[in-house]
């Protein structure tokens, strides 16, 4: 099993309508992925100050085989499901960690 | 004392030919400053893959205060100061937290 950690960025825009919506949706599905997924390590998004409607995600798995256990979580397929009319632009970003720290 | 955190993101480009010094010490920092200031709470730094000079870090900070004390820290001076002439671009962008989780 790889034991490299997988870490991906997502640039999203949201229509400003729903953006309420979408919102609460994305902190559901945040906190259900880190409660019961092992291998989903954090995940963390913010809004732009200055464009709110414009959300960033740092997402950080503990290997491929959790980023793709993920992938199909009921949680996940929910979020995908019920905020795909909410998405204008999604931007993936593969990315590799050069340092990452956190207090424990 | 505000007790709002703070959060931000930067998009820094690298000179190639001086980028494995930088990411030592931007490593260096980010080790320094997770573990001597008690308001950094987390610093976490990627680079792109198919870019690796772009380096992407999200800062998140207990409150206005400790980000105020980090920008003044000798850890953080002295990485400004021997990075200077290796950041070619550097973009701060202001964000608001939407839900951030990780492992505990």
């Amino acid at each position: 099993m790889s034991t490299k950690l997988v870490v991906r960025m997502a640039e999203l825009e949201i229509d400003p309508s729903q953006l309420e919506t979408y919102r609460a949706l994305l902190s559901e599905e945040i906190e259900a992925s880190v409660a019961r997924e092992e291998g989903v390590l954090s995940l963390s998004a913010v809004s732009l100050k200055d464009k709110p409607n414009s959300i960033r995600i740092l997402e950080v798995y503990a290997n491929s085989q959790a980023y793709d256990t993920h992938l199909k979580a009921p949680h996940f397929l929910k979020y995908k499901n019920e905020t795909a009319g909410m998405v204008t632009s999604l931007m993936l970003i593969e990315v590799d960690p050069v340092m990452m720290c956190a207090k424990s």
